[in-house]
């Protein structure tokens, strides 16, 4: 990886008259290190750091080129490491994206969170959080190849003394195929599947199903992809905080046991110029359900400060919206759109 | 023009017990025709539909390709007839879209209105509304020459009785260019501007203003582009209906004086590899006003029954997302950022 932009705005987290949140974080970690009784968010820190290295150094070597490596800092508080791959020898762009960010919640974003979270106290005005989360979304160059996102995140805000209040952990992984392959559906989603099985066995129905719920282009009538699984939410109602981080370990790590063999099956299959107008149409729905649907894009770009390129990173090299395409009857295009319409079970 | 998927859904407005808005429309028309005493919705639709034929005979004599042309209905009310030119000698996409709808507010929407209409009355369940508006968005292909869209619209209420309760014009038009040439955005500006002081010296400067503050993309801190005139609730608390549709008029033929010329000057331009792949870029912060930001467009999108296509016209055929593009210092790119970022006075 190739370190370009580093530090580009090193800032440190604002401090406040009582120390605030990162920095006693800060403080831990040079006086004890990480170890398995650190809180949850040092070890959910460590955690994406540690696996953002790993699979930007197994892209990597599948690709050939190199990532530029960007690290950044919040005025605010908070930052992370974007980095990015682009126009590779397999890869269109790929970003693998670290963000840890210390802030604020102001009392609306508090009251709308309580709907899901009771433990947060509704009287405050303002209330310190903490969210580490990782990010992947890769564009193959090659149609047949497919698109994969993956996101997980751990929450958490906290007391005036610094000890934790409400924490929630979120993620998933999906992938978008142009061209479906039966083959490749079925192995991602063994994946996942096998990963949520370990802790759960409600797991796996429940959350491909939120994930086909939730990554559909409404306006379109079609999923963005074939899936994989969704979560959100999920504290000490669902699970306790050891078995849950565990849980997302899991998910995490099935990742690249199933995306790298696909690429591996894919990446070099010869293809046709329609094939790649198809992709790129395809691309464009893409960006049509980031930028309209998508919570966590909506989110971060509403952020002041927010660091649009880094959100934006999800956004394909190239797209095209061409008017009125239809794939003929009986086409593989049309194959395509039907799981899309309909989503299936694969395993 | 070639009228290829005419009448693909050519379904009558749904009939309800008493006589709709539509269908006492549909029956003046027919017996009486269109005169200057015609109800507003009338001759406003007869004025768009003859607009949309002047404007696509002009584009079609630039460009040198015939538009398709594509007449439909929606099963609620109403429809329209989307003209689209795709991958011309000229423009890479250019849609002259005009819509006509009869439909039925529900209460929330009506509550929200309220805010900018008081004549509407607050204690229906709903009411009838018709809109009718003519939309363009043209992208030529050459890097050098610039993105035009324009957009008119009337909105009215109907009372029980078939008579107009609230009513109003919304609209304007504005030029994104990639390139700076000035002598085009003066002239852009100058024909709309000469548009508006035949009405009221104060309306070029408050639109000018209210364009540079709509197409506005916030989470860049950039313009769409170098504006021209935006204004929507135009109503009788402005002006009467007969000189709100004048005005209108004269914005709307201020449209092919201004663009036809800046188009000949820069159709032709030789242009490098790297100002396409600028235009690519520009292209992307395009796609990301008009489906992040653009109201017209989430309004649209979030209706039942939209008809996708139509809406997603002012789309380009082409996209591009490059992580953290930054144009050199001093270069074109940088100078045509520096006025998205600080709009200018033009005249």
């Amino acid at each position: 990886a190739i370190y370009v932009f580093a530090f580009e705005n090193p800032q440190k987290p604002v401090q406040a008259d009582s120390p605030t949140l990162a920095a006693r974080d800060e403080l831990t970690k040079r006086e004890s290190g990480i170890t398995q009784n650190s809180p949850m968010r040092l070890r959910m820190e460590q955690f994406v750091k540690a696996n953002q290295k790993q699979i930007v150094k197994a892209i990597e070597e599948l690709d050939g080129k190199q990532f530029l490596v960007d690290e950044w800092a919040r005025s605010t508080g908070g930052g992370g490491i974007s980095c990015v791959l682009q126009d590779g020898n397999v890869f269109e762009k790929a970003g693998v994206n670290v963000s840890v960010v210390y802030g604020k919640l102001p009392r609306p974003a508090i009251q709308r969170m309580r709907a899901d979270h009771k433990a947060l106290d509704p009287d405050v005005e303002s209330l310190d959080y903490f969210a580490a989360g990782l990010s992947i979304v890769m564009h193959p160059k090659n149609p047949l190849a497919p698109t994969v996102h993956l996101n997980y995140r751990y929450f958490e805000t906290a007391n005036e003394d610094g000890s934790s209040n409400a924490w929630w952990f979120g993620g998933g992984s999906d992938l978008t195929p142009c061209y479906l392959f039966d083959e490749d559906a079925i192995q991602f989603h063994k994946g996942l599947k096998e990963a949520c099985e370990k802790h759960d066995k409600s797991y796996y129905p429940r959350f491909k199903k939120w994930c086909d719920d939730y990554f559909f282009n409404t306006h379109r009538g079609e999923r963005r992809g074939i899936g994989g699984i969704f979560f959100d939410d999920l504290d000490e109602g669902e699970n306790d905080q050891e078995q849950l981080f565990a849980f997302v370990k899991d998910c995490l790590g099935s990742f690249l046991p199933a995306y790298l063999p696909i690429m591996q099956r894919r990446k070099d299959l010869p293809y046709t110029e329609q094939e790649k107008e198809w992709q790129q149409i395809r691309r464009g729905r893409y960006v049509e359900f980031n930028l309209v649907h998508d919570r966590g894009t909506s989110f971060g770009l509403a952020s002041p400060n927010a660091r649009v390129e880094s959100i934006l990173m999800s956004l394909p090299l190239t797209a095209r919206w061409q008017y009125m395409h239809l794939p003929p009857k009986g086409s593989r295009e049309e194959r395509m759109l039907d799981v899309l319409r309909s989503p299936r079970e694969w395993i």
